[in-house]
């Protein structure tokens, strides 16, 4: 079984890295380009065949080491 | 209209992000888990009204500039 997590900085807090790329590609010429942010994509073959103890086990990951709550939130898919 | 991209590490490239979350799962107690991929996802607001046309241009953005297409693949999702 497959997991997809995103970690994507929480609205509001300031995202240094989407800042940059949103400077770069208006260095390069591309226009019409508003927000962007940037975050982690975490991708796992997981042994667990039960998608709904599968989806628990990973958001345990996400709180526990994948993600900053603090300051990150996390969107979990299983595949 | 909004787009994604996924920026991935080709099959076949070592990934020691992924191995490192891998390692620390292992350590943290999660059993059962294999490979792990990390990447970066950039969630782009675009001024850009048609469809197709933004596709292209982001797709042009990572070839540019988001991907290293050397080791890196990517995936365009507009929505």
């Amino acid at each position: 079984m497959k997991a997809r997590v995103h970690v994507m900085l929480k609205d509001g807090v300031l995202d240094p890295q989407g800042e940059a790329v949103k400077s770069a590609l208006g260095h390069m010429g591309f226009e019409g380009v508003g927000a962007v942010r940037q975050g982690k994509v975490i991708e796992l073959d997981l042994a667990a065949t039960d998608k709904a103890a599968a989806e628990a086990e990973v958001k345990a990951m996400c709180e526990k080491l994948l993600a900053n709550t603090v300051i990150e939130k996390y969107t979990v898919e299983i595949a």
